[in-house]
């Protein structure tokens, strides 16, 4: 199989580029992509160590590597270009255009919106702090302040989504499982009858849930495939009756689980500001 | 101030997409965008209806909206070309220039690398189960499969990057709290002997610390800013006897923790690889 080096070059993370890249490069079968990264590369004497390198991993590998760059300096983005290398910059791509459409210069400086940034950046760790205190329905005490309480059964998915949506989007997210009590009782417990518009199930099927339960407990009466699906069809069947919103685990990761929620949160929120 | 309407159109969930986009416009100031968002445009019809959504927003604000797409589909990508609007193409911008580079033709599909992504998000979630569970030094019985366990005081940051560093990175990373009782011992718990080559720590400014301590506990001595400053000379004093590298979180995000920490632990093991 050929080969090929692609160095991700950012001032920042470069966690951006690198997942753009994974898309893009996942487009050609046959050839392997090897990375290397230079991330924080936000001064010249770091620009020139990684313009030595490339030069170097060009001779090692026989053929030029392709470079991703998500560089705000102009200044560094030039240096680079004199690496015998494909370019795919991700700025200066796309910096032209938007110039002209808004008609004014760009600042083509780093890190330019930190007040805001900072802002934002303490909204998302208070709301993970939030999730991990509201984790399987540890405390229901502050599921007034939750922007939104995932329900479902116990590995359904609750808490990787309720941490994703905390730490990617600053929600504050509760979750509470559904457990054998509940589904004896027929309804929500007390403490979430008040919170109705707030509430989001997962489900999942029970050929997963069987798979990921046997991982934890092997052999035992929780993880039985019997047991697995006389809890999914409960929970459904609660959920169904209380007129919870729910959607399934199967075959989303949490980040497609956590934007199919934020569109069906968006789409309550919008239908509770229109009642009069 | 000026008001333009960004659409992000994608076929997945769009959440690079967003945050490549917000690090271009945070380069032009005195604008304010506002985002719409259509993630999972994966056939025809969706692409249609954003199409005619694009066209009402054009109306709407009096001037053409930007489009941020990353759709591998060329066909969505030629329908949505009708609307009149900037297009920003992260995906068709670069798959021409790769295509010359690889000498091949891009398969041009969705999703195509998902039975790797499968292996590779099992890993991420077995990496995030595995950091809850050894969070805050709960457990220590299986620090022998960690990937790295992160030391320091009480609210340094510990949690959110140990979750960040496995949801993100897929690495098992435990962390344990340094309290008053092991700067008292002078040494590090047994527990934590052997494994050395594992650990890293975290110190932060004690004015930080104080600020984030009291909004947990007002007035206590834990947050007091003398008992902020003691924990935190302590607990560097320990990690410099103990040959622990660390890093200082104050003025870094979580992500950005996350990469130096990436850096340090391959810079550790490639010199743990070449020990005789």
């Amino acid at each position: 199989m050929k080969c090929r080096t692609v160095a991700l070059i950012s001032d920042g993370t470069g966690i951006t580029a690198e997942t753009l890249c994974n898309g893009l490069l996942s487009q050609f079968e046959g050839i392997e992509f090897r990375y290397v990264r230079y991330p924080f590369t936000d001064s010249l004497e770091k620009a020139d160590a990684c313009l030595q390198r490339l030069t170097e991993l060009a001779q090692e590998d026989g053929v030029r590597p392709l470079v991703v760059m998500t560089l705000m300096d102009a200044q560094l983005t030039v240096h680079l270009r004199q690496a015998d290398a494909l370019f795919l910059d991700l700025f200066d791509t796309f910096i032209a255009p938007l110039e002209q459409e808004l008609g004014r210069k760009s600042t083509h400086s780093v890190g330019l919106s930190h007040g805001q940034e900072t802002r934002e950046y303490a909204r998302r760790i208070a709301a993970m702090n939030f999730a991990l205190a509201h984790d399987d329905g540890i405390s229901a005490a502050d599921f007034k302040n939750a922007d939104v309480i995932l329900v479902g059964v116990s590995r359904s998915g609750k808490t990787p989504t309720s941490l994703y949506l905390s730490l990617q989007f600053g929600l504050k997210a509760a979750n509470y499982p559904l457990i054998p009590e509940d589904f004896e009782r027929g309804c929500l417990p007390e403490s979430l009858l008040a919170f109705r518009d707030k509430l989001f199930g997962l489900s999942i099927a029970p050929e997963q849930l069987h798979r990921i339960r046997e991982e934890r407990r092997p052999h035992s009466h929780y993880a039985s495939i019997e047991n697995c699906r006389a809890e999914v069809a409960a929970a459904e069947r609660l959920m169904r009756r209380e007129g919870i919103d729910w959607l399934d685990m199967t075959s989303r990761s949490i980040e497609e689980m956590s934007v199919h929620l934020l569109q069906l949160i968006h789409k309550k929120q919008e239908a509770v500001n229109r009642k009069p």
